[in-house]
């Protein structure tokens, strides 16, 4: 029964078919540069707002840091500050000349007298009703804190991060940061950062917001010269537009690099996870020490944290590796055909892919069909024949691909992280074997810990992939549910939600099946992960249970 | 305490200072196209696994399909058809012998004779003891069910999506499907699309899965031709890659599309993902016609859906309009300065922003500064002008914008919809008039409905963003928590978990606020939309309530 409202039920409007009949600009086909494309969709590499855009700041460059000095097995230090910068102290900065106002009425915060004198008489009162109820013992609450403060007013910050890590060389400077889409991390193998974006979104966002371009002082290893880099990008053209670089003394032979860069941020909303980010960070990587820093005009909101390094025993840096037969796409076949230096079929199969000997090789090359043979010219596949190739690729059987190109924390690391930075009562750690997801190895690593210093009540988790930690969308995460839903704490005689409980699962692959965009938890729905995640979980806890 | 696993306590490894010290490769600074971006993180554009990327892929069509016909003032005629194609049928369209098995021992469902006769026995061994619970009246599971599948085998679909619409002109095909970053959506009104990547992503997973090119056949208005093009795209240089391109009779002086594509799917996984997208679509498109399809070589495997048109009322076409003021970052400000035709800064302040008199714009120029005059040359402004500019817009008070140039689907078209496609046994609608967030104007559009045909118990929430249904992430979204958290519905004497409710909320904007990168939930966290959408949610239900 349908029983519309009578007084709106589906009346006919009474123009015709279009409401009002609009003609819409003939649409011209536009190209956008790569950099225009994240700019307008920034929120793609987690640079959602101005604290995120903050959070995110930091994030990228420490990581690039750890990279930096890992990639020459130098054990990382890594000093990051956070200098908050007022809006008088950006304008001179800028060289622009602080305003003072003229036109009142202009303003978003401005009040007619009338409106002044209403405001003001309802303090007042609001003063009084609290005054009485303070009389009266009642709690109060700070009426300031009832209003929404509009704050569209920018807070600005000039981040610092300086590394003792490789360095880059002279020339390839400007690309590295004002060319989005360029960079050397495009091979297969397991790395930390999520999109390749890196540092770039940080300057497209400082281009956006307060228009200052950012600085690089780098040197590499035994180089008798830094180099200094101050660039912006230019977006439309995704090509970095160059104010200096050039060539300095380097008397003390430092190498390393050093990143400025000032943002507009929200140092309010995003203190804590920018800590907690820090601090996990910490946990995973007990070889490096960290100093982090925020610096403001106010004493009491200034922060120093100093990390300290707790071993000199690095993991191995990830190697690179060519991808296994079930891990490839048509597109990828195709790829790796133009770029190979093979000449035939057989030496294509044998030296593109991990797990494919010459025997094997040949065996796969008779089961393609009467129209392949070992020797004819790679580069002559027709397009039928590389589907051919592909459908038996999805087929076929091969030896699971080696987990010795990863670089996992390591159960040693892991634990030292775990006792440094939480100082548990107890903690237990176990460490997998390589296993496999869709031609990805994946080494999954697990700890427990109970009890503990800033550690809460209850379960706290603890995600790492690549040795990075994951802070966002926790609820969702297969380490997370795991945790709550199917590890029986009781059966430990753990408390749940009385005892400390710490949780730390690291996963490292060459390629984290993150589920949802942001690439910030792993699905609960993959079995492989899932079920090495609750193995591990347990083992750790029961061999803590034995002690 | 620390108590480490006395067997595991960190002992330092014996090595050096890295496990196991290897070269990694000098790294070569290297350019990707977006194209190849897209590919490799087609995820964000949601291309996630084969199930989703065929119900993107069938999103993206459709979508285009009703922008298209709603560009001429056309009612929408959309018909789309998955038709599943099996390996061997595949293999027969691109010319590709089918293989018999050879070699079997190469595959990975190979077993061995020994493994074969140890299956056997288990098989018989199980059915065996499901003959004696079926015999004792147990309930018996499917031992099928319980085995899960390791389907590495590919499933093939042609997704094939007709429109009336405006069609394309003959020389922009190749580039509105062969060019990613390439289109018409770059302007600033209310868009259906959410990144502007539609059909080019399928077109790059049709190239990673199948190989094959798409198939366009298009004509305009008026034209006496029809076009038809058959192209892939060169990922490498994203540009098309056109097999053909040429014209034909037009007799029947059709105009509109029909867009071919193969691609790897999984209609299984996805079915209902997909019948639920077509549903909520003609709930909120009621001026359409949908005829939806699904064949295979399994008749009781077919679908045919037709959402037939209940109305000839279209919305107005969502307009082009200007920034606000509040809505631009600098970097906007500055591609602002470069793409306008005005010279003076009073003109550019003027015409290029909405809200902005004449005479406004004077105080504006005078507030900002002695070096500022309006009739400066504006493309002249420094760097530090822009942000002082921007600090001003900031700080200044402007107008709301308006919601003219937005498309709501209407309250009469709500309310249609919902009847058409629910049959409830009562409905009530509201419809919002324009707010703002941001410098961006939206319109929030509710419906409730109790009871109804293929509604079950409880709430049923459909959620709409510039027309279209958002149907991931729902937990997270403003109007699920809103539904579920926020009305009273006992107030209402609707019983949350008994009654069959339906909670439709539809939101336009210029600029939906999306949380989460997928772009598939609006945050709880905007209080402008969240007490909006409850307030209209009540106004509907009590309306209701009235009669």
């Amino acid at each position: 029964m349908e029983t519309g409202r009578s007084s709106e039920s589906p009346e006919v409007p009474k123009k015709g078919k279009s409401k009002t009949p609009r003609k819409p600009k003939d649409s011209i086909l536009k190209q956008k540069s790569p950099a225009e494309f994240f700019a307008d969709n920034k929120n793609i590499a987690g640079f959602d707002n101005p604290g995120k855009c903050l959070y995110t700041t930091v994030r990228e460059l420490v990581e690039n840091a750890l990279d930096s000095a890992e990639s020459i097995s130098e054990l990382p230090v890594v000093e990051i500050t956070i200098e908050e910068i007022g809006r008088g102290k950006f304008n001179s900065m800028i060289g622009l000349a602080d305003h003072e106002r003229r036109d009142e009425a202009l303003y978003d915060d401005f009040e007619t007298a009338k409106a002044r004198e209403k405001r003001l008489a309802k303090e007042a009162r609001v003063l009084e009703i609290q005054a009485k109820n303070v009389a009266l013992g009642k709690k109060v609450k700070d009426p300031a804190a009832t209003k929404a403060v509009k704050g569209r007013e920018a807070s600005y910050y000039r981040v610092t991060c300086k590394d003792n890590g490789r360095g880059m060389p002279h020339d390839d400077i400007p690309n590295m940061f004002g060319r989005v889409l360029s960079g050397t991390k495009y091979g297969l193998k397991q790395t930390r950062g999520k999109f390749g974006l890196g540092a770039k979104m940080a300057l497209i966002w400082s281009k956006m917001s307060t228009g200052l371009p950012i600085e690089i002082t780098s040197s590499m290893n035994s180089q008798n010269y830094t180099s200094f880099c101050r660039l912006d990008i230019d977006i439309h053209k995704n090509v970095p537009h160059i104010h200096i670089h050039e060539k300095g003394e380097n008397k003390e032979r430092w190498h390393g690099a050093e990143i400025q860069i000032v943002i507009e941020g929200n140092w309010t909303t995003y203190r804590s996870k920018i800590l907690h980010y820090m601090r996990q960070m910490a946990v995973i990587t007990p070889y490096a020490q960290f100093l982090f820093q925020f610096v403001s005009d106010s004493p009491e909101k200034n922060v120093t944290i100093r990390f300290t390094r707790r071993t000199d025993i690095m993991p191995s840096v990830p190697l690179e590796t060519k991808y296994h037969p079930s891990a490839v796409d048509i597109l990828l076949i195709k790829r790796l055909i133009t770029e190979t230096s093979k000449q035939t079929l057989l030496q294509f199969l044998q030296h593109e892919f991990v797990n494919i000997g010459k025997s094997h090789a040949e065996r796969l090359i008779g089961e393609m069909g009467p129209d392949f043979s070992p020797k004819m010219s790679v580069k002559s596949l027709t397009p039928q024949q590389i589907v051919r190739i592909h459908q038996l690729f999805r087929q076929a059987k091969f030896d699971d691909p080696s987990g010795d190109i990863l670089s996992p924390a390591g159960e040693y690391n892991l634990r030292l992280g775990i006792i440094k930075e939480l100082h548990p009562d107890m903690v237990a750690t176990f460490s997998g074997s390589a296993q496999v997801f869709e031609g990805h190895p994946f080494i999954v690593e697990a700890g427990v810990s109970i009890g503990g210093k800033d550690v809460k009540q209850g379960l706290n988790v603890f995600r790492f992939a690549n040795r990075i930690p994951l802070l966002f969308e926790q609820g969702a995460d297969v380490v997370t549910r795991t945790a709550m839903k199917r590890i029986n704490w009781n059966s430990y005689k753990i408390n749940q939600t009385q005892d400390k409980i710490g949780v730390f699962v690291s996963i490292v692959s060459t390629k984290i099946p993150f589920k949802g965009t942001g690439k910030e938890y792993i699905g609960d729905d993959i079995s492989e992960i899932a079920s090495a995640v609750k193995l591990f979980s347990n083992a750790a806890i029961s061999s803590n249970q034995k002690l």
